[in-house]
């Protein structure tokens, strides 16, 4: 348990004075959720803003009894269900804890009082344009490569422990293929390996 | 050419004084572009935000020599390329016009003076929060829906002459499908009708 590095996290966009860092640091409050466990259901509010000091969640969106998951997000990082957190109104997307992730949460109201500071609304801005940004590629990527070439791109930019860590089922619904086919490239990709 | 259009389209998102609307109006600077011109190349910095009084245009990315339609935006509203705009860096999309489209644009300096006011501001938080449920909405059916179920919805959601102004293949390309299904799904669905 380390709040300190939420703070770390927030300088890699924008300087901190101590005292800009204690009103946040009184905002948020720790939350630990299990393996599995559901933080946000499909249907519910979004009620508040989470930065993830440990752990990996998965967004994914329940169709007709079927989960499709949208994409992860890795710690150190922030996350919360945009649209629903923004508005206040039911989200339509779901995140769930992959595996035992430590967070720190603040409330929509909270999340409000901290707009009063300049440097929390750099952060937030620049987190914002980042996510989108990633969010522009990402959706570039699904149009236009191959489950077998995004799949090789998750490998070079994600450490092997991480990709480990997440289900085949939810991976290859990720990729958007069937766990056959995921197996298929896996497979493929280790024999290119050995010869 | 009537500019007013655009009033109209903003007081569908938040009330405008008349001296609000004079400095919006004296921002903004008609601009027509011809059917199939392009608006913004991959590479270049998006220097202007535009509302679109009449027309029709795509969002695309040139990749390896071939074109993928993201999406298509339908007038009266507004666009720009946002990442691009935002951070007056290069643009990874295309914007062409797919008709003759009537425009008002504002530069970036502009937009910034613009935002000294409040209900310009509004109505870009709007805008942009609506833009962000679009395309959630979009990404979610591209998917969990077929691209017959998506071709469908178009047609249900807008009036046929303006499904019929869009090629073949850009609808294609948009669905994510070859021009051949295409055609085959309007068949299909012409079939069905006569039955």
């Amino acid at each position: 348990m380390n709040v300190e590095k939420f703070k770390d996290f927030i300088e890699t966009y924008t300087a901190l004075t101590s005292t800009e860092w204690q009103f946040i640091r009184n905002a948020f409050q720790r939350k630990v959720f299990e393996k599995n466990e559901i933080i946000l259901d499909a249907g519910d509010v979004c009620r508040n803003f989470y930065f993830m000091e440990s752990g990996l969640i998965r967004y994914y969106y329940n169709v007709d009894g079927n989960e499709v998951t949208k994409t992860f997000t890795i710690s150190p990082y922030c996350f919360t269900s945009r649209i629903s957190f923004r508005n206040q109104s039911p989200s339509k997307e779901c995140i769930q804890a992959i595996e035992r992730t430590i967070t720190w949460q603040t409330s929509f109201d909270n999340f409000k009082k901290l707009e009063e500071l300049i440097s929390w609304n750099v952060f937030i801005k620049k987190l914002v344009n980042e996510v989108e940004e990633f969010s522009e590629d990402f959706h570039l990527e699904v149009r236009t490569m191959t489950a077998e070439t995004r799949y090789q791109k998750l490998l070079e930019n994600y450490p092997d422990d991480l990709i480990r860590k997440i289900p085949l089922k939810l991976l290859s619904s990720f990729l958007d293929i069937a766990p056959q086919s995921l197996s298929r490239i896996r497979k493929k990709l280790r024999n290119n390996d050995e010869n």
